[in-house]
């Protein structure tokens, strides 16, 4: 049996969304609705969805309804759904702002819950092509209930997420979206202005170092989708903005009066928040060791070093290329569960005479 | 026979150039020079060096003197070797400025040639210890020939770093200072802001996402280094964040005005210029293909990938796990050498029932 389920909008959200709430225990059928005939019949060919339906019929029989479609379509989808709800369906979203999501389920008859959703899972592709059963494991998930919500609903919805892998998080809508606002949004114009800076001046461009890259990264996303998620947040946006401008210029004093001091300031509070963010993925990834080795210029090299540390019964669960050469291989970084496996690791590597060392 | 030259410094910089001219044809004996004795020892035993030698019988003797010590020490080194130089020797350094720098080698005497350097690898570790002979492999090299120096001896020096892999791009002294102002400098005030933005608030931190700690890596650098490398290119700096603040101030007004087609513009901007930055980590990298699959969670999957595809003779040059899970696996990112190679392997994994496609 189960609580049957309503996927609308088969993205690459809806998607992943189909796939892992297919292992989760109390799902029962997952009902899938989409404009796009062709969504629908991949959603159902990959798994993601049991049965297609009208928004109607399956919002008439969802315990949960998720809106995957959109935001700039929840007021004609809450108009449509409204009369034939039943009292205690669910209806949550995964939209990146929450505050306007929260108002537009607002139109929502009393006694349906609703229970703004963000899963922070960025993802490289859009489209169900992309769908991923473990495109939220790990990731945060934060809930938005509407005031008046109760605890037991908000853990129902929690319990049913827990297949996906995703930590849940429960905040009010205006608290996420000025978090969201700083950690996110605002480093996109950040990112983007930097690129702009540097397009001025195509020599800039050439020598754009790793760094730069590993820094500016969030500027090659969708503008078109952006746009549309700042000016979700448009207001919090700003106010981070002006906070922003206000530590840009404090240091711009600073080093315009030579002041070395508050500068070494300015940079180690820095150093001392980013190296407390948790893990090293997305937030609350538990924490693991790292250990740097030197590979010589062989093929297969990164095959070699999973197999030898594999044997060993050592996972790798983080891989990064600092350094690479033409051919294969380089300077690399291994993430393990722990230091303890981090160490053995670096014995074992150098036993096959490969430099290593624990970071 | 070949070129002697002579390392002052020997930490990571000096370290590694040691290990890497080892292998270049034209170099003939390596003497090292500093202060501290257990890195001189150390240099020795990992073969970064052939002799320790004090600063002045160094620099009597050496064709090519590399100056890797602090810049701060420049002024004293110059006073202390200028005397013993023999007319037609090549002083150069690896600060990461370099107008300062060659103030400080135009006290050298007339007949010795002074060249800047910047190899452009920012390493993870500091000190000997560190030491890579493929540190500098793919990095950009920027050399800064002092007014009047004959294009031969530039070459010359180019042709003796050739081991290293750096490409070497020679430009003037104030070009390069602008150059890394916006593109390393600038960037490490942007993202230490950032931080300590995010930083005042503890729930903000904790929703920090991958992208969030892309952007804001190179806030967790060393402090120290940093101060002294943003105040040796001061005023390049402060031109650069005067421009950086125009940019936001643009954006701001074009979200105040709710100007979507403004915003949407300098977001298209910023993505058309992200992407034409050629290859993936440091500047000038050749080209490569990506293809993204997902795998399940087994142990030692990365070994696994690694070996299929190496036995089918496709080289791994970059890989990156874009999901993380409790355990090893998750959906992976690999970068290989061309198209084609990214075709193959995507049919390569199938068969072994690894979902894939080219990115």
């Amino acid at each position: 049996m189960g609580i049957d389920v309503q996927l609308v909008g088969l993205g690459l959200i809806g998607g992943s969304l189909g796939l892992a709430l297919r292992d989760s225990p109390l799902v029962g059928r997952i009902m899938i609705t989409d404009h796009a005939e062709e969504c629908l019949k991949k959603a159902i060919e990959i798994g993601a969805g049991d049965e297609i339906v009208s928004l109607r019929e399956g919002a008439s029989r969802a315990g949960v309804i998720f809106l995957c479609s959109p935001p700039g379509s929840f007021a004609s989808i809450v108009t449509e759904i409204g009369p034939v709800l039943r009292p205690g369906t669910i209806v949550t979203d995964v939209g990146s702002t929450k505050l306007a999501v929260m108002q537009a389920l607002s139109g929502l008859p009393a006694g349906v819950w609703k229970i703004g959703g963000h899963p922070m899972a960025g993802a490289e592709t859009r489209g169900i092509g992309g769908a991923d059963r473990y495109l939220f494991e790990n990731a945060m998930y934060i809930l938005c209930p509407a005031a008046g919500t109760s605890e037991e609903v908000v853990d129902l919805l929690a319990i049913i997420l827990a297949s996906t892998g995703a930590r849940i998080q429960v905040m009010a809508a205006d608290v996420h979206d000025r978090l969201v606002a700083a950690i996110s949004h605002l480093p996109h114009l950040a990112a983007a202005s930097l690129v702009n800076l540097a397009g001025r001046d195509p020599a800039q461009l050439m020598l754009a170092a790793g760094g730069f890259r590993d820094t500016t990264r969030i500027a090659s996303s969708n503008p078109e989708l952006w746009e549309d998620i700042l000016f979700s947040n448009r207001e919090p946006l700003l106010d981070m903005l002006e906070i922003y401008l206000q530590e840009l210029n404090h240091l711009k004093k600073a080093l315009e009066r030579e002041n070395r001091l508050a500068v070494n300031q300015i940079l180690s509070s820095a150093k001392r928040i980013r190296d407390s963010i948790p893990g090293r993925q997305r937030g609350l990834v538990p924490g693991f060791a790292d250990l740097v080795c030197i590979v010589p210029d062989q093929p297969g090299i990164i095959g070699r070093l999973g197999a030898i540390l594999g044997e060993e019964g050592i996972n790798i669960v983080d891989i990064e290329i600092l350094r690479v050469r033409e051919g294969d291989g380089g300077t690399i970084r291994l993430g393990v569960p722990t230091l303890v496996d981090a160490e053995r690791a670096v014995i074992i590597l150098q036993t096959h005479a490969i430099k290593a060392w624990v970071k």
